[in-house]
């Protein structure tokens, strides 16, 4: 298939269109800023249907990454995160109607649900997103949806665990943690940093892109969370183990979403995905980039 | 006060500021277009935050009823109903906290809720909206609310019941009847008829708008519904009683929202708002105004 990737220079988009490449598939990039690897490129603003409607003209399926994904740009600026994350998604769809595309793949996140009601929280756990970033992709998502019930275009939304590998974002808590501690920086935890996170790699997230493009599902989301929970406390600690340095506390972040349990059985069950990266596999070939690029400067 | 009303040359905006200026409070109008009744101007676009800003300034509050209010519309366009619902209320949200507004007051509807999980349902019932409109008004609304929060700018929803009052939309189901029945050509129904809604007079709304904008209360919705039941078919019946006429069915409309028994016991009980107008009173006065404009002619 040729498929459109928007945000394909973004962070996670890359890892999909390499998980697509290499599954047999064509991959046109969409994203304001040029890809760092070589791939059929198309230059533009997810605000703008005609920029999308122009990528999205004979593809036969987009993965839709694009948009805001950064949490505190997304608090900074809700009106940009609304503008890119809810236009934006409807854009895609209306570009995908127009140019009669077999399937859109969302990237959602699991920070829709807000409170736990009942844990592990399924996919039929009411959302109540609580913050620019998760109420602007819940928006997205639902204009999928009913582009999906209402006008025909077949469209699934992942549900996305907190993302973690290669290429990350500067200010990802990652990012920042491997990149003190490699100066001999103390590492500073927000909170107790006992909230624990199911962190998803980016090998495994791409893979449940290609799944779910290749799959006949419709009209659906499904979490895509691997079942591992690591504290930030045990995070701070692993990375500390690599490059030894202290460990101090701050203050906690206002609109930070607090820990939930998430089930992925359904996307097993449905998908046949579930996450196979061990946390200590994927943050140590994490930890070794940061050394890579340390070398290559 | 001061209250910067959008939306107000629309439908519901001119009888907010109405009965704004009745309680004493002064009015600033933004629209697209001008409102027939004078009132203090500012002539804008939602989506564009310098309108919204400049329209904002010195003013003590936010009536924002600006947006798509067409579902129609809102289904053929869902990228110009997230722009002016989703982002639209963004841009308020944060015109209001550049301007330190005190309070903003949002126009909600009873359409994010989508299928009834217990009946009558309150404010604590999940949303899951499945429609272009109530997705980007719900969008809207956790905006709001998260700027509420996460900003300390006081906000409260209303989530209006379906509308009706003098100056509706051409394509809203009541002119379209009363249009029909006056020329002596038949009422449409789209479905059985057997649906009911709990329709809201302009002029209760109105004042649930006043009184959410003098009250205290603030980061809270408010279904604002007539406790009155009508189905569609006994609208149709009132209608053709008043301009005889024979009665026809149709093909229900995809996207449609059944319908569902809101309560509005919050209301009632925190701002002291209940609806007054019973429909046949309200209805009366709606059919009265076609004929006045019939006659203008």
């Amino acid at each position: 298939m040729r498929v459109l990737v928007t945000g394909g220079a973004g962070f996670l988009g890359p890892h999909v269109v390499a998980a697509l490449e290499e599954a047999g598939h064509e991959v046109v990039v969409f994203d304001q800023r040029e890809p760092l690897r070589k791939n059929t490129f198309v230059r533009g603003d997810l605000t703008r249907l005609q920029d999308v409607q122009t990528a999205a003209r004979d593809v036969d399926a987009i993965c839709h990454l694009g948009g805001v994904g950064d949490v505190y740009l997304a608090f900074e600026q809700p009106f940009t995160a609304a503008a890119a994350n809810v236009m934006g998604t409807a854009n895609v769809m209306e570009a995908a109607r127009r140019n009669n595309v077999a399937k859109v793949v969302y990237a959602s996140t699991w920070e829709v649900y807000g409170e736990p009601k009942y844990q592990p929280i399924d996919e039929d756990h009411p959302c109540r997103p609580d913050h620019p970033y998760n109420i602007t992709k819940l928006g997205g998502e639902q204009i999928l949806l009913a582009y999906d019930r209402l006008k025909g275009v077949p469209a699934v939304a992942l549900r996305l665990g907190t993302a973690y590998g290669r290429g990350m974002r500067p200010n990802a808590v990652f990012s920042i943690f491997v990149r003190n501690a490699m100066r001999g920086d103390p590492i500073a935890i927000k909170g107790t940093g006992a909230q624990s996170r199911q962190f998803t790699h980016t090998s495994d997230i791409a893979r449940a892109f290609v799944r779910a493009l290749e799959s006949p599902v419709r009209g659906q989301v499904f979490n895509i969370v691997s079942q591992e929970e690591i504290s930030i406390r045990r995070l701070a600690e692993m990375v500390s183990a690599r490059f030894p340095t202290r460990i101090v506390f701050e203050e906690a972040r206002a609109g930070d979403v607090p820990p939930a349990r998430i089930s992925a059985q359904k996307a097993e069950r449905v998908l046949e995905w579930k996450a196979t990266t061990s946390f200590s596999d994927g943050l140590a070939d994490l930890m070794e980039s940061y050394v890579e690029s340390r070398q290559a400067q």
